[in-house]
């Protein structure tokens, strides 16, 4: 069978990755496939040989539309990333009849339904592998591997550099901005790193995880975020000493109230995988009804990982080019005409337990008198540690049994008028998974 | 779109959990695969209810052939167990054009060849997700989501009952004999165990993903195999004190040389995600060129986590149904006229570290004569202990760098030899993963 053309924007890490695998692992994904799959059309403003490659059989251009419209080409890999001219591109692709293959989170997060009914009408493929997770095929794993279940919940380790950042945190005890600046010079954190540590790149994946898990549409707008930049060295110390590891985690889950998506730094228990995920490394917990917890853990990020998901959506692609589109599966896991309009849970209804510390002035009662406040509100306490104080200053720290967010709000603000609790009281979340 | 129809060969534990599923997630499947899946048809001598399910629409039968022949039947569910009757029901079933799913390991680790080949012929699918590790995909991890990748080697803890007798040996301390009571109280382990405990069940579930690994036949009978039963609580406290943990691995390599199977206690540093994969629990590591390790965590066994997998295997085919056979997924993962004759290595040609534990007579200079011999048969040692003398005998404890195995058992054997050292050395091979 004749190899299938496939077309390229963008030539940069990830772009670079894939061109190198697809000529690298040639014979081996053609074994796979069952025909060659090959870049024949590139559009790059600059080309990045970070792995090693070759343009010589490939058409060099720097005008998308050549690239896009080109009526040889099968298959377009989108790697422009950002979501203005991502959309347009991805959308005009579809237009013109081309199966889309895309590492871009951003842009399936919150234009992925528009994307994709496009898509469904002019009965072409639209691959994300790529944009969670990196090199770990959870949207296969969440999309097929688990057909079988509904999925209760699943919990994230889903951006590399914050996962770094709190890593180091742990182990040298650093301060937040110090790893930062560490991470920038490694590489592993980019020189405008909001993105990342804010939650937000992590909120765009959750977004995609929670519509294959629940059939609902994307709903990014409606993602709680919190990001990484306020914990302190203090927190990751009782955490430690608690039992626990603080992990930036994504978070969806079906209630009988409507669904949970949240991305915050979470206590998670120290002996369970997830909470030993450690450095660059991500990694996805998924609950089904039937098959209980399953966890899929490897590379975030980089050339290699995510250009293996971005061939092995090609490949998937190649295989069903011959299916009428009925039988594809479908682009969020349930067939379009059944997507649910169950609704998004805000913070205030999410039902976790907690992290509590507070300064107190040593004072006795201070104590006595916060856990009256936190037993009116009907919150439970799991463990308490008062540390010996120091220049008459003292720290309470409390994990909270689950309870409903907003109660919590209502107890940490009737706390902070206490006249012997100093500054605000730090929150955390903390799941048992 | 019409239900497709599926007869169920035995109505056991995981026959009982696949139909239950079908009922009770029979929304949320359809939702996914675009119509209905049902049993129409069941063959059980007797019908186990571990979990809830109705046989109200179902035709029961005590006739293999009934079911296996009956034209209005789209696909069957072969869960006899054994290779005998499987294999020719398969067979039957295939001849008659009917694609099957399997839960059965030993029938596609030893009949694989034979019944893929079948298959092929007729244009029908043979699936078989449930057949290793059960509620984790990891057959179509590694069929499809690593699609891009050289797999180089896999590790995997793939029998949740010898991973329930180490760490319950290694949690209480306890001698290997009781806790396979204890594990056979719990139901954890069959009266006759020796398909766990003896590795034979875990090198068919390595024999299965070594060739969708490599892309070669099936070959069963070329798997070195070591059980757990002589692991003693001495072996298990030496690991805690090394810094490691055993873990009965099945283990596949490509080396330059061939391909290592192999399924034996190993010696795994304990802060690898893998070493912490307790109780029944299974864990499959995969090493591809492209994206590095990729772990998969999940139940291995149980009504509902192997249903799931079956279940996950009802709907591809049912997607697949229509596609021309050349574009689905090869059974094997590789074309199967592109499977490789690639040699398998004889475990005397494996390279890997190992642990080796002696009792001395506390004589002066055993240590020196021990190391003597590893020296001139160019074993480097990477770790040793010598543990205080008690009754005038003491033990002597190794951790060797890489070497070739038929080396080591030179150099035991002349260790062996030695006047100081009582009864034979003790050896545990050791992989860094």
């Amino acid at each position: 069978m004749k190899p299938v053309k496939v077309g390229i924007l963008g030539l940069g890490t990830v772009g670079g990755g894939t061109v190198h695998i697809l000529q690298r692992n040639a014979e081996e994904i053609a074994r796979r496939a069952g025909r060659g799959i090959v870049v024949t059309h590139a559009c790059a403003k600059e080309i990045k040989k970070q792995v090693e490659f070759s343009t010589d059989d490939i058409v060099l251009t720097q005008q998308l539309n050549d690239v896009v419209t080109d009526p040889e080409i099968d298959v377009i890999v989108e790697l422009l990333g950002g979501t203005t001219l991502a959309r347009e591109m991805t959308l005009l692709a579809i237009e013109n009849g081309k199966h889309v293959v895309t590492a871009n989170k951003a842009l399936i997060g919150t234009h992925g339904n528009e994307i994709f009914k496009a898509a469904q009408e002019k009965g072409v493929m639209v691959a994300f592998e790529a944009a969670v997770a990196g090199g770990i095929p959870i949207i296969k794993v969440t999309r097929e591997g688990l057909a079988a279940n509904k999925i209760n919940w699943l919990a994230g380790i889903i951006n590399g550099t914050s996962n770094f950042i709190l890593t180091e945190m742990r182990d040298k005890g650093s301060e937040f901005n110090d790893v930062l600046k560490e991470a920038q010079d490694l590489g592993y954190a980019e020189a405008n790193p909001e993105f990342d540590i804010e939650g937000i790149d992590a909120a765009h994946k959750l977004t995609i995880l929670a519509s294959l898990s629940f059939g609902i549409p994307l709903q990014y707008d409606k993602v709680y975020v919190e990001g990484i930049t306020k914990i302190t060295p203090k927190d990751v110390q009782y955490a430690d000493e608690l039992g626990y590891r603080i992990k930036h985690l994504g978070i969806a889950k079906r209630t009988e109230k409507g669904i949970e998506m949240r991305v915050h730094p979470t206590f998670v228990p120290h002996k369970r995988l997830l909470a030993n995920v450690d450095g660059v490394m991500n990694a996805v917990l998924v609950n089904g009804d039937m098959v209980g917890n399953t966890l899929h853990y490897g590379a975030g990020a980089g050339a290699l990982p995510t250009g293996s998901a971005i061939v092995a959506d090609l490949v998937d692609v190649v295989r069903a080019l011959t299916t009428d589109p009925g039988n594809r599966v479908p682009h969020l896991a349930f067939q379009p005409n059944t997507l649910s309009d169950i609704p998004i849970l805000s913070i205030d209804e999410v039902e976790t337990a907690y992290y509590l510390r507070m300064n107190v002035l040593d004072k006795l009662g201070v104590l006595a008198q916060v856990t009256n406040i936190l037993s009116q509100n009907n919150i439970s306490i799991e463990a308490v540690l008062q540390k010996e104080p120091r220049d008459e200053h003292a720290e309470i720290v409390l994990l909270t049994h689950t309870v409903l967010e907003k109660q919590v709000n209502v107890a940490i603000q009737a706390i902070e008028q206490l006249g012997g609790i100093e500054g605000s009281v730090t929150r955390m979340r903390l799941e048992t998974l």
